[in-house]
């Protein structure tokens, strides 16, 4: 049986749950202490993953992380979500890297100053992140116009990455996803809808914590 | 033959370059005004890239994009550079998502205010970028202690990714590579040793920009 290492605020962690949940693999679920610095610690790092980051999926005696190369070896292992043939592969992937150089990593950065970070984010900054996130928002609900799903047709772990944050209250990044990305928010809507979804606060350990700034 | 729109200053175009000649593939380059906005154009994006980025690969009608992804696609058409078996397959993806979340995307963001930007970088955005950039320069740099490459013994897509941004001169971000993370340079210092390595600015088109703040 596969074990998941995060906790409920983290996208990543739910990307990845969400996923075997889809492909019907069980998992045990363990709780990481990231807001109160776990993964900083050295122990943490030596033990479960030197990049400090969450998730992590025991997979046997391996321990695998990265969200995107966890989904990318579920999708291969399991047979499903990976694209149907080479050319959907590479959109996968494509996608897959899109979302972690811009996608997720300005939005959750974004969420997690907003919500969660012990002084609030400096204005600065959030003129930094803002115009990334709405350029890459912007490109994400252009393709999703008149599109069901990124790749091809069905889901994919393309949608599963990108829509990893997404299913969070709008007040944890204060972006109004129905009333700025109407595509977007439709797709959210669908991928809900898909057998397996849970609130990620229902699905995954550790307690609500409310938005600080 | 590949054809590659990019220019010297992009890092990721750098990558897929260095790859296609340690592949021996020929290819012919096509200069894109990055620096006066051409891939934020309506047309661009309509005919070359909606996403915006560069590089683009042109591989007979289709138009590649995500320097990771066509990485990914150039190994494994080729039989070369994509790590010898699963696990270090896995390996390399899971460092191209690094790089593309982390590594290249900090580094090259801060390069690119510091050198090319057309106002100077705001404190609060340097303070904000910097510890991210020491994290994971740090998280490469005991990686590479004690190793030759990234992934196994052997040069990987990995290594053409992560150093991508690495042969610039030192004066276009400020950070001093040999002083500060030794073993990052050794590693540098072998790639450039790798036959068809060549420094950016004579492999790829477009004139020297000198650093701006």
């Amino acid at each position: 049986m596969y074990r998941l290492h995060g906790l409920a605020q983290s996208g990543n962690t739910f990307k990845v749950a969400f996923a075997l949940r889809v492909l019907q693999q069980p998992c045990e679920l363990v709780f990481v202490d990231f807001m109160n610095a776990a993964t900083r610690s050295p122990q943490w790092r030596a033990e479960l993953n030197p990049m400090g980051e969450i998730p992590v999926l025991d997979d046997g005696p391996r321990r695998l992380t990265q969200s995107g190369a966890i989904l990318t070896l579920l999708a291969r292992r399991h047979g499903a979500l990976g694209g149907r043939d080479d050319d959907e592969q590479f959109e996968v992937l494509r996608w897959l890297l899109f979302d972690n150089h811009k996608f997720t990593s300005y939005f959750a950065t974004w969420r997690y100053m907003k919500s969660f970070a012990p002084t609030p984010p400096d204005p600065a900054v959030r003129a930094f992140l803002m115009p990334r996130i709405e350029n890459c928002f912007g490109i994400v609900e252009q393709h999703l116009s008149g599109r069901e799903f990124l790749v091809g047709d069905a889901l994919t772990i393309a949608d599963l990455s990108l829509s990893g944050y997404l299913f969070f209250p709008t007040e944890e990044s204060g972006i109004d996803l129905p009333a700025r990305y109407p595509a977007i928010a439709r797709w959210v809507q669908r991928l809900r809808e898909v057998p397996g979804w849970q609130d990620p606060y229902d699905m995954l350990p550790g307690e609500r914590i409310a938005p600080k700034w």
